[in-house]
């Protein structure tokens, strides 16, 4: 293997002579061989967009020459064009602001940007600190591409994947809008209400969660550019943070703003922790959407079988010709991590002290994996399976016709108790509630045929 | 003890003679005998709002006696009077939908609404179910009842304690503005800020709480009531559940409406994750805060010692004159359970089934807890500490005149990596930035001294 | 009301006349107005063992006389024996030592004491700080009594509930170890087992809990005492922790041992992390038991229904004649519970900080509410619902024999594939699975009768 | 790109023709397009442990032909040396069985297999279910591997690591064990210990932790082999389990055994949770002495600097020659991430149903991380710092001479109030202890010079 020596203020290092970056990041490479987890991509390119905004920026307030910001220009286009994803050698587990990471860059993009020049015949170098990173800190840059990089997951995987799911409800519920079945409180027979309404509860559940992720997603607008090192601004111009904001807005589509307060934005998560908040609250809706599809399509001879799932491939290696529910507990197990992400993220957020919070690569890699899971499950479980999902009349009629539980539309007419003897009656001798209620004495079998109509009972009356 | 003998659709059963439950609450009582803690009273008393309303709204339809509205409204005050709170034995640990403590609520309402209209001289009698439960099930007024009690502790107690203490950071931050001090990031020393702009930091993060949870708080409006028994209003008028919810809010003051899907308001307590998400973002500051404050105040003569926080008590039973940060380790340990609360709440909302979620009194207890002591939490550190925070100016000083990172200013002029050596040249040979500057032969005194002032380094200049 | 004045380091205060505490209580009292959890009584109870034993071991030291001794053994037993109850006002959140709670105890004691001596015309002074706490501090006497009272929590309440509730299953094992019924994985149908079998699953879950639970209360005998402030055992005798560990040992008939390192013991709580993931492991079985004892419960005539449940209490304030699944609903919310509660307890371990950690009342009140709820849970759990389940047989039957995993007895004879193809035929045609079988052509009647008998189905073979 | 058609029951399906999997991983890949987290190697490698095992036993119970045996063996062998890692390409978020992992370990085995019995002329086929699967289920083959693969990484990664900081630790406490500095609580000023008895704090603890993860882990010694489909061992031999364990045993050099019940072993990971609970405890551990590390680290001129770690690299992209305890924000990150996982690990655990729980492979996958970061994060942590810590005597010194709280060995002498009086004189006046001590007249210059000796404050005393 054939190395080269780069240098920093430490002393000089061998860096592999294929690869890009420099010497911060060969050291964090050699002193944090810990895990597997790379500093997720999708940062990586969320900072090259902040690269080329800060020296866009700069070139227009004059402290960066033209030539440079071209450079710098050129250099980020290539990571967020992907070219350069093997030179972010670096994993989450290192220091707590993510300055290696930001110095991963600052290098690659020079490197890059230092090679263009040379292409271009011309002398001005450009330097990782003084020009990549010019009126910048890791301490507020990391926390930019933070914001940038999470809101680009919620807006273009999450959000897409949870309206797809949605459409496939509300397609769903329109079609079983009118095929009548059990309802089911306490896993115990209840009152009857429509396929269509029950699956309405999912699709009300997943347009909920859309409307609190669309409100919590904001939180993540306010960038901590232009705080510099400690919050202050040391180094920066005053206009530097908002016209980067708008650069960035204007390179990603998304509404970034520069934060009010750049102390709270180096020490503060907060806002992550409240749209973390938010993806643990989608997570719960579909752990129940999944269980109740699994419990459903339980049987195919001895559970619920109300409903039949796409059989997509064998359940089992020892029982021939099973069918299981995979993608409920795909998804279930991607609730599991998601509420696992929520702790994590909630004690990271928690640990700040003073002008910083050192917690941020664990804080991103948790949420941007919530989010991910999220959506592919969510992509997943909708392609695979809800799309598919069938009635299956035989047994929904059957429970309807046996159901206790229609004695309750008796309460208005006999009371509450009255009733209650009736359904006791028909469940001690294991005869129908019709016969039951007969039995009685309390009403006649005219009054039981007008009172006791599934298709009254499900909706409420004058 | 003296009893009574009263029945329910299970059978006869004695009750404790001076209590005015009825069967359901004995039977609740008997076969629950787990934990100590409480349903608490808050959830009673919105209870007792709600039954007030129905009844109003019931007589209004036509489907109630205005003599029994009557009876069941003075019941329902005495209960919001705090007058009966004995009457409520049931703990949290009883079925999941709480319907134990709904017919607890029924079954006291009926009883004095029973005495009232003895008093009256009516010969009405008002039943539990049939008349002080109408229009109604567990299921719907349970969550009914859980959304009005969080709304009222989130309004009445948490944001009128976030922003005492919000203002209290506000004066401080003003009091403070012109006090330069060093700044710490990973602990270590950085470029200097104002002990106003870092109480700022403080300040900010509570506004940005109050932001967040003013926002998920209004997901609390939506109540289930007018669902029934399974979301689709069985034995309930169609227009129920709005009329009780306007009525709840003419009587509470605040905004509550029916929800649009009664399925998803019986079945998901998406709402309340997502608004306990904004909980634990505020208690993730408050950690922060608390540190910064106790660590600020470590000392006296072996810690940091910046400020002085007032000395409240003894601080050691064996040290004698020990003063510690009590209120610091009060708040942080409220945060502790915060963050468990969430775990429990989050588990407790991702297991519904089918047409019901039955950990609501989990869900309700874990919230309820986190929102009173969140605010009685901070209302103790505002009193007993915020309001009393003082700088310490000596060590301030101090702090600042030593410290090598002001060499930050001197990147524009001579560079990241020149200054670099300046800094590392003090550290190894103790001694100041200004010696090692000038050693450096870089720059001369009068640069030196125009480039690096503490006054200039608080902001971003042009 | 009326009031005396009392007085500690701080100054004079107004303390309620008929209360018995002093000074630094009452500061604790006005200080934190936060929450309604008071410190357990439990830990109280430990405290009074503890400063019993420390008083002898003092006086066997020659440290303290015999009579301030013998009076604060008095003390001591009083609030032993819970007369002292009122007189123990402070709250969990308070300074995070429990110092508060140690000087209530000091107060209350030299109270009790003095008054005892005055009775016996003694004029000696027992002095809370000087006497009660000899040889003491509160960062060892704190978790000294912490560990006290989870020990005895742990013997006294858990592992009898534990054994009861497992006895209960290993009878009902050995009842219905002859009912064959089907076996389901991912919900649907799968090979047979006995009734007798799948709550051997259940009863061997708790054996193990019981195992581990065993094994890691044993980190409980670990005293603290000894280590006083600091953990050097500054100002007591080298022999006091370990001569108060075997006074508190023959006082609790547990087998406590004063701890190797002190400043471990003031400072690492792993040991109760350790033990409450042991309770969260049980906590997850029950989740686990809960459910599939409501899972087998559920219908009556719409859900599984191989199994009968008590019908404890009416189940539903709308549905007359419902019955449900309540105790297991206690019981899933008793694990919600114990799930928050491990969070809020390995945060709290997490955060100390040099000598002390300062989360020890927040560690403490979580644990004990573990524990008490899991132990009343699983008794109530009990006797109000699994000493009661008896199968439904004809459901049962019903299941098993319409089931098409018997099919998985064929792949030894006709292999995998083909076993397959038998069974989607019968699942496609909806007919059996011996139809299908011998439609296959691949099996004789008389083969079929042979291979596929349940009762050969649910054990292994040679 | 070129396939070949692979069948399964379901039909035919395109496989890439370079790849040895077959129809079912191959539908698992196109149906499971979820998340970036590969099926862990280490679990993949277990599974090859386990079909070598199991076709031994076969073979040696009669049920496998000596061939198929050899050939099975063969390309287990491959696997296991890890030149096969290509070949399986299956996601964490899939059956929760792990059914289409066994199903990929058992058709990369039969292809290998089958090569291997071309090439030896042989005409026996291997088959992927009735050969490599045979006597198996995946409901028992992928606890096992489970088990297998965290027994390993505890054995060979986790308890090196930690035995390997705790010589580091113990080393530094006889180091400096005649180093006497200020203890701290409550973050102020206590009585003097030696950094020597600080730092056996923290090797006490890993101590404990190194206990109680021996005593945890062997629960993972129970495996699940022999329970087949549902644990009722249905198609395999009697002996098969144990056999395969003391097989395991043999190969890996851990001591399996046979679950005594294959039913819990099939739906309960109590065990896990359990372990992971004691990885918690040790996570909880870490965190403290970390941060102990970084604030004693904190400075250099602002902070405590009692201790100096080693500068690793440049700290900060604008703070030129910041140096930061990098190391120590890695492992508490690390920490973050073990919490988080313990919540997925529990939630997963609670939610079986029946005769299996379908969480499998985010319990393993959570775990798995967890002991691969802690182990790494130690190791990492231990070169890269803890072996490089220094005293800075100079700043240790200064801070116990100034101290205030030597005062606490006046109390046996002069009694804690007047011994705090002396201290508070102190602190408000700003003077020494001594000046103060002999201001109050209680006590003479010689006896204070007798009785304030640090070096005997450091011990208990006769």
């Amino acid at each position: 293997m054939s190395f080269r020596i780069e240098h920093d203020t430490i002393g000089e290092i061998k860096v592999p002579a294929d690869k890009y970056w420099a010497a911060q990041t060969e050291r964090s490479r050699q002193n944090f061989p810990v895990g597997k987890e790379k500093m997720p991509i999708e940062v990586i390119v969320a900072f090259a967009h902040l690269k080329k905004a800060t020296a866009i920026v700069n070139s227009d307030l004059g402290k960066l020459s033209p030539v440079k910001k071209d450079a710098i220009v050129f250099a980020c286009e290539k990571i967020i064009k992907r070219e350069l994803d093997d030179h972010f050698p670096l994993v989450v587990w290192q220091t707590g602001s993510g300055t290696q990471s930001n110095m991963n860059v600052n290098e690659v993009v020079s490197y890059v940007a230092n090679e263009y020049l040379k292409d271009q015949g011309s002398d001005e170098i450009v330097h990782p600190n003084d020009d990549v990173n010019k009126s910048q800190s890791s301490n507020d840059t990391y926390p930019t591409a933070m914001y940038v990089a999470l809101s680009q997951a919620v807006e273009h995987q999450l959000l897409p994947a949870l309206e797809k799911l949605h459409g496939t409800f509300e397609e769903k519920q329109e079609q079983f809008k009118d095929i009548i079945k059990i309802g089911r409180t306490h896993l115990q027979d209840a009152t009857p209400l429509t396929l269509g309404q029950e699956i309405s509860g999912w699709s009300y559940m997943l347009e909920k969660s859309k409307e609190i992720i669309n409100q919590s997603k904001k939180q993540l607008s306010n960038l901590a550019i232009g705080g510099t090192a400690v919050g202050t601004g040391i180094n920066a111009h005053p206009e530097f943070g908002s016209r980067v904001a708008d650069q960035l807005s204007e390179q990603t589509g998304l509404p970034f703003i520069s934060s009010p307060n750049k102390f709270h934005a180096l020490t503060s998560y907060d806002e992550v922790v409240y749209v973390h908040g938010s993806l643990k609250a989608l997570a719960a809706d579909l752990m129940k959407i999944a269980n109740d599809v699994r419990w459903l399509a339980s049987g195919p001879r001895a559970g619920l079988a109300e409903i039949e799932i796409p059989a997509n491939e064998p359940g089992s290696s020892i029982m021939p010709g099973k069918v299981n529910p995979t993608q409920s507990e795909m998804l279930t197990m991607v609730v599991a991590q998601v509420f696992g992400n929520d702790t994590a993220v909630g004690f990271g957020a928690s640990q700040g002290n003073f002008e910083l919070n050192v917690f941020k690569p664990v804080i991103l890699y948790n949420t941007l994996q919530s989010i991910y899971l999220l959506a592919d499950g969510m992509n997943s479980f909708n392609d695979n399976c809800a799309a598919g999902i069938e009635p299956i009349q035989e047994n929904i009629d059957k429970y309807l016709n046996n159901s206790l539980m229609l004695v309750t539309a008796l309460n208005p007419h006999i009371g509450y108790e009255n009733a209650a003897k009736i359904a006791k009656n028909a469940h001690d001798k294991g005869i129908t509630l019709k016969e039951s209620a007969l039995d009685s004495g309390l009403l006649t079998e005219e009054q039981y045929d007008k009172w006791i109509k599934p298709e009254d009972m499900i909706h409420s009356k004058e």
